[in-house]
């Protein structure tokens, strides 16, 4: 009997189990992957290349294989879908944007205050007079009282920069242009008038996904911008398998920072051949990243991230030289790493702050990151308390049979008729489903409440409709029929998925409830609530609140933000007033450990209702209901 | 006819002409250079073991030679003296220490002010309270908090040493030792209580040799001391050679920066295992050096500095880290290079004036440092003038026919019977003559000046003595018989040698008229002259009065203060406080440019007269003529 294989496809985070002799690529069209196949299987087009780093699960790379990989390729673990057989045991496959088809755009943009131009990078265009024998001062001193006359009195100069500064001089015949960082240090001498050619870019390394945009320090307008699924994902679905991979040995940590570098070196190349720009001409970087992902890219032991108390290594704000850590840019361009407030509020965090602003208004604010974790912000520009909810990845479809990340062919909208409990959904690129994505399932979950199928402690297998169906021994509810979708299979919400769902929101409520007692605030005092994050503009706030993931709020005070921690590096890749304001979020910013408060525990086990166990904190909610039963008497919450 | 043959022996500064089908041992024989023999010449003992670069004018490497070399010293270019057959033209042997017999120790010590000790690095025991759930402040920032209670608010850490830092404070439980340097930045973090173990090293790179101090900076005492032949003579013999060499391709520079890196560290490990310490505790280097040297150790492009205006790079004090330059030390040791004055006034320079102190005196001091090339200071503490004087090598030996460095075999000390004529000399080590080296040289200049062999004006053949002898058609005064020396010839004195010394010390006496007339200063006024480098303790001070190297000034104001470029930068060392002096001499000391100077020619043509045109500036030479006419009134000064 041909044993099971479980396959993970990453980066779209769906699982799949084959059977022993299936290929990898009847295993990607199983999960509805869509992987590049010009040939249709027939082994000749090469086009469904994907990585895989452990292979010990497959066949070996045969002859006719080899003829469509390089000797890279292979070293670097990519094998062909169509000729890998699958053996045993488990494995990931990384399909790369090149090999996929339908791939949807990742959320790249947010909301972002406004910030006066101030960037770290200054470019002043002097003339020397020639040395002479009546005045022979060194080359550097020269080059000094020049810039002195721009009002420099003090400057370091890198020591690469000396070591050819001779020749450098001469050869632009004493009329050069020289790059200043912060009013402190020489980073470029450059020929003739180069001043209107200063670029920058900006990072968020998100745990599942890279960011960077190209901004031209002049206008301070963005010139290109692309994202890119996180290689990380290779050693681990999560953080802390990463981090466990990062700590087996030195060589690791390298290859995660290695890795890291390569990715953003990727969209910093491709960005600057969009702008038809030289990467030399990139002379600052900005990072953020929560604080693993601050940590692999730096090459700090990350070991202890992983464990209580999650003691990070530093959190100041970090400046280090392009050329030391291998990016991509203008040889001593510096990289401005974000500051962090602690073991899981990242520089991430701290960006989303800044381009929020909500450390800037007087209004009371609730602002939620959900990525793979949750970082959730009660304050104003008086006080802000954070706090990390473990939330864990259900949101972006992990531990879910049917969810996925927001990709091609996943549902991320849907309603279901409240008398006939028919769905509607849409999904991303408008092709037959093949899973559920974060706001899919919220909506699902909302709408199984609002007409029975779920009721405040859970599924409820109690209702009358074909799409409860017995799946093994297990009631499931079918949001898609096999026919309608890519896949061989029936789309289902079971009740595990539901108790998923349940556990992340709850997660996240509670370190909410924990923050606003902490900052004596009840729900009718938030003025805004800010939603930021994978979710993007497609979650519904409406089923947000129908599942409790938000307090009940009306619903022009919740507010999308999008992708903020791109755009809070941004900011401080514009301004250098950001960056102090950074710097002084990362210590004022109150980090509430959730393990050691009293109340949290209770907390979380009434945030497992829907939307809560005090139902009159959800007055919408009652108020939904009381119609509801007003209209069908013979429906009843149950 | 067998052809002519031009070897140049390293580092004596030895030329021998030799035929082809000579052995490079029979050339060194013929020039006096003592090489390691064990076998006498049986090709058996591989003890001659020589460095030959460039190698296309000899016979290549042979089965039996290579029995003796491995393949490592073969592409480092080391051969077998007795294997080696010279074809034709010039090559250049550098005998290393290992193969040379009765090597003279060289000069490695000077006079220096004593210091306050109060060095760059410092170190602190602090004991950390371990994190907890309620307390999970990061790693680097409780190791700042404890750092605070040590009176540092803020301090720079290197990323090196951020990125184990985690792992470091946990393996050492919390109790560590933090070096910092300069009240700024975290050099190291160490387990456990290593407070007393702080060393420092002081290097001058001087063009001939490398000398090099271990010192314990906690008790300010030097452990150890070592020195080494500058490997830069593979080369080039003179500044210019080598400058020319550093600019023919990048590669060039690299290698001198690399040589030179290389030597400092032989000289580290040296005095590390002498004194019993490892190399890691050295925590910083302080480099003293002329121009060139300054910028061939920092590889910076020298090309400017060999010709007319003779720019400098840079004149700064420059601080960088030990493992961007390569310097065996702990990987984040300061390396502080001392400033410079101007293009042939470099650090070494700086040194002799915090060494000797004449910017703190209120006498008024002149200060000739004579290596391979002349500088010289007039001042105090109220100002100091400094020029630069093309004495050329001709002190050390060079362009002079027996001349050579102060080694083994060498002539240092001399008399001249006034009525036989007859020579008593001392050479160095007590063995038979092989040369002369410089103090010899003036000791004959200033005798056969004192019995007339030579006049003002130069070389005097018109004198009755055996020891005038005629070759080939060149008069010449016999310094040492044929049978009395350990070479194949006699040692003489030609016309042209006593014009080559004519030559270097009237440049050295020009520049120091000029300063003298910047400062307007007379002879009298002088209250110290200071005599720095090479000639060491060994210069007789009548012979360089009389031959007019120095002013007539008493002998009891004559010092010689020895190498006075390795103290300064042990005081730079043992003091911060030095090291601002020591920026402060760098811009205050004025450089003169003889060039431009118009009464420079004039006084060049004066001083080419020994002691010099106007004998009425040398009162006490006027003076013993008067008494030797007195005593021989036949024999007049002529």
């Amino acid at each position: 009997m041909a044993s099971q294989v479980s396959i993970r496809f990453e980066p779209d985070g769906k699982r799949v189990r084959a059977e022993s002799g299936d290929t990898v690529r009847d295993a990607a069209e199983k999960a509805g992957v869509g992987l590049r196949s010009e040939c249709g299987g027939e082994r000749s087009c090469g086009k469904c290349r994907v990585i895989i780093q452990d292979q010990s699960n497959l066949c070996e790379v045969s002859k006719d294989e080899a003829m469509h990989l390089t000797s890279e390729d292979i070293s670097a673990g990519y094998r062909l879908a169509c000729f890998c057989v699958a053996k045993s045991g488990n494995f990931v496959v990384f399909v790369p944007s090149e090999s996929k088809i339908g791939t949807r755009q990742i959320q790249i943009e947010g909301v972002e205050r406004p910030v006066k131009l101030n960037p770290a990078v200054e470019k002043f265009q002097v003339s020397l007079s020639k040395p002479s024998i009546r005045d022979a001062e060194p080359d550097f001193e020269r080059l000094m009282d020049a810039l002195l006359r721009k009002g420099f009195a003090h400057l370091e100069i890198d020591h690469e920069l000396l070591e050819v500064l001779p020749r450098t001089l001469r050869d632009a015949n004493w009329n050069v242009t020289v790059a200043i960082w912060n009013s402190r240090r020489i980073i470029s001498v450059e020929k003739g008038n180069t001043k209107e050619c200063i670029y920058g870019f900006s990072v968020d390394i998100g745990t599942s996904k890279i960011v960077g945009y190209l901004i031209n320090l002049v206008s301070g307008r963005a010139v290109a911008a692309k994202a890119l699924e996180n290689p990380q994902m290779l050693h681990g679905e999560d953080i802390i398998s990463r981090i466990n991979y990062a700590t087996t040995c030195n060589e690791s940590l390298k290859e995660l920072k290695k890795i890291t570098i390569q990715a953003i070196n990727a969209l910093i190349l491709d960005c600057c051949n969009e702008a038809g720009i030289n990467s030399e001409d990139i002379y600052e970087i900005t990072i953020a990243g929560n604080t693993a992902m601050h940590h692999f890219f730096l090459g700090i032991q990350p070991d202890f991230l992983a464990t209580g108390p999650f003691v990070p290594a530093v959190k100041k704000t970090l400046d280090l030289k392009a050329n030391s850590l291998g990016v991509r840019a203008n040889a001593l361009a510096n990289v401005h790493v974000l500051p962090i407030v602690a073991g899981y509020v990242g520089a991430d965090a701290v960006a989303d702050i800044l381009a929020t602003g909500i450390n800037k208004t007087k209004d009371k604010c609730l602002l939620i990151d959900v990525g793979t974790n949750g970082e959730v912000f009660v304050g104003n520009r008086e006080d802000i308390v954070s706090c990390s909810c473990a939330a864990g990845p259900a949101f972006e479809g992990m531990h879910i049979q049917f969810g996925m990340k927001a990709r091609t062919g996943a549902i991320e909208r849907l309603r279901i008729a409240p008398d006939t409990y028919e769905v509607e959904y849409e999904t991303i690129g408008s092709v037959k489903p093949v899973g559920i994505c974060g706001s899919g399932i919220i909506d699902a979950i909302a709408e199984m409440f609002k007409c029975g199928l779920v009721n405040q402690r859970g599924f409820n297998k109690n209702v009358q409709t074909k799409r409860l169906i017995d799946d093994n021994g297990e009631i499931k509810f079918v949001v898609a029929w096999r026919s309608e979708t890519g896949l061989n299979n029936d789309i289902t919400i079971s009740g595990k998925d539901v108790q998923e769902i349940q556990l992340a929101k709850a997660a996240i409520h509670a370190g909410t409830m924990v923050l606003m007692e902490e900052m004596k605030l009840k729900e009718s005092d938030l003025d805004r609530v800010l939603i930021a994050g994978a979710f993007g503009k497609h979650l519904n706030p409406e089923s947000a609140k129908f599942t409790g993931l938000i307090p009940d709020i009306s619903n022009r005070k919740v507010t999308f933000v999008g992708n903020t921690a791109i755009s809070g590096a941004k900011m401080a890749l514009l301004s250098k007033t950001v960056r102090k304001e950074a710097e002084g979020l990362s210590r004022s910013i109150r980090y509430v450990e959730l393990m050691v408060k009293p109340g949290f525990r209770k907390e979380f086990v009434n945030s497992m209702f829907l939307p809560y166990r005090d139902m009159s904190k959800y007055p919408s909610v009652c108020e939904f209901f009381k119609r509801k039963i007003e209209a069908y008497p013979e429906k009843s919450l149950s």
